[in-house]
């Protein structure tokens, strides 16, 4: 669209925006803190009742740990994505604003999850939970979407490559909605597929120097 | 002012203020989702409840939802204005304090806004939502005139350009003043027309280059 | 002390630790608006009753409103501070590190000050606030002390200017004293005192070029 | 592992994680405040009796600070450690991930320790605050492990100096623990215990040229 503009203007642009959606990732994965909820103080407790309260609170801690991995393999996945665009567009942006709309919001469901994963509405709460993935998922699918019809990616990236990392975000989209879906039948099993897809997500290489040894590292890692 | 300080100076200068207001930015965006409260567990709860109590929050998810595209539509409209400024001086750094005032304020109007919406008092806090952003409306004014009126500008930038935005924020002022007053009258119609101006707020350009064909891109684009 | 390290190495710890400092500034910033709490719902609540109830919050948004505004100015002051400092120490960091606390520090007071100024404890209160000012000062002179002992400070920076600025933060720190004690006789005079060294701090000018128009710019504002 | 990827590169990939970092360290720092609860105001209060509320706030007073000076050391534990390393690797980022996820954790004992720190389940608070920073000691054994076995580290770090960080690491987590096991049995023990450790973090030096006056400076501290 804009060809005039010279490389180390866009650069600071797509630097500007990657930074500017760090922050949000650091905030919000630093937030999760905020929804442990301190055991009060009961008058007549026994000595180390405390010690049990904790132990009560596994469902709150097991949230924080799943939603703090989570969005720190987000914000892992989000850097790799931004290291292979040159520029960035209108559509990318508001992409990107979608997406991190969903990173924002999963402090919520996280919370709904620990609230409510042993309550009689566990199920209700694993599918919200899952759900929410659906959407992150989507924000990254149109994320690429918009970086790869846009031709705002770095010259050196290969079609192969692309289309690589738009099946890995199409699969995961429906993964994500089958947990969703087997969350309303069984919350564990939603929950364990939701989660396993962490493993994707952790060895999906972005760096086409790492995933295949051809291309020039010049190109892309600069 | 200081003309014999040299360029490199100015832009950072710029830069740590650009870079401390991000951070504003950020955080307050992503404050919001501490706005929406989890849905209390009832002992004698039926199956599912919690569905129908994730329901019952959608002012709550629209509010949310409405805050943060406000929030990042002014993160980009404060980008573009800190791309047109070369240098910054005191009524500058004055005005830019009251519109970061102004940012870190939205998320208060956004719970109350949610918690009232439904109630006898949604005129009230429809107005109160409204209101804000006139405040934030008069930081952008502020913010434009402290550089215009400054020579804050970079040098390509033309008068035709300084008077386009210049016209589009003081347009919006009046637009949310009467948004503000018709939300005494009706909630709806007043949240409707301010969020009607983001269409205003999503198109409106800062770089001359997109904006016009004719000037130079290096000259404001660097 | 380490006289071998070179200048780049330098500035970039220096710029580090100010990157550090600037992001507890916008969060802590950011944070106020947090004590602000949404009137409730009452059920047989008349048409419009939340308008009354957010006009009884004043004290809350006035607590808001100045200790945002010392926020803001305690950060043009680092800033300003930081410009002057060429390198850092251990005792600069162990002050920048007290200050930090004091300023992270401030959303509490603030909260104190807004809940009980109206009520019988306002004395308490204001010289609560007011004495957290007194904390913020220490900070401010135990940093610019570690740097002009230990040689910290820019080449540049002239011994004339150096004791200026010694003299406004120590001439402070009787100031914010003097206001907690009137605070505990009248909680409106120890606050307005407290308030009126914005004026001090507002318009106290770190950049020599600016303070005075003999020295070369290069070497302070680089 | 990729040998052709240029240094430029490589350092900003190790800045961008370290940015982020610093972004944690900073918002888990200005979390602290939120724990502090503003006392009520009672109704047939008599004059000044918040004076008395606030004095009786003295265990989450030392909460903060405590957890305060913990958190800012870390970070300067964490950035001398990246001083030294030149480029980062799958185990180092998760290892990095880990340690993020105990900082952000730190809000949480600290407002269990203030709570519960005067009741009678003292005990179980203070080794629960303690055992996070046994957890919080792991997270930087395992960033030093990742950096010293995947050859992360500049070429002018020595053996030595691997050796004797790796040393007061691995000491640290042996005193934790004991620190853990010795509040089971006095509160106070184990809270001195595990502060007293704030002497070895403070003085453990990671920049060799200031450890040992032989090595060339430029080469790690560049």
């Amino acid at each position: 669209m804009e060809p005039t503009v010279n490389e180390s203007s866009e650069q600071r642009e797509t630097g500007r925006v990657e930074a500017f959606s760090d922050g949000v990732f650091a905030i919000a994965i630093t937030l999760l803190v905020l929804e442990l909820k301190v055991p009060s103080v009961d008058q007549g407790a026994v000595r180390g009742a405390l010690g049990y309260d904790l132990l009560r609170l596994w469902p709150s801690f097991a949230a924080f740990l799943t939603s703090f991995v989570a969005i720190l393999i987000m914000w892992m996945n989000h850097h790799g994505l931004f290291r292979l665009v040159r520029r960035i567009s209108g559509p990318f942006l508001v992409a990107n604003g979608f997406l991190l709309l969903t990173v924002t919001f999963v402090p919520f469901p996280t919370a709904v999850l620990a609230r409510h994963v042993l309550g009689p509405s566990s199920q209700i709460a694993a599918a919200f939970y899952c759900g929410t993935y659906v959407l992150v998922n989507v924000g990254y699918n149109a994320l690429w979407s918009a970086a790869t019809r846009g031709g705002l990616l770095h010259p050196g990236v290969s079609e192969v490559h692309v289309r690589k990392i738009r099946r890995a975000y199409g699969a995961g989209f429906f993964v994500y909605v089958a947990a969703t879906g087997l969350a309303l039948w069984n919350a564990h099993v939603g929950l364990a597929l939701s989660t396993a897809l962490w493993l994707l997500w952790g060895v999906l290489e972005y760096s086409e120097e790492r995933a295949s040894e051809e291309a020039g590292p010049s190109e892309v890692g600069n």
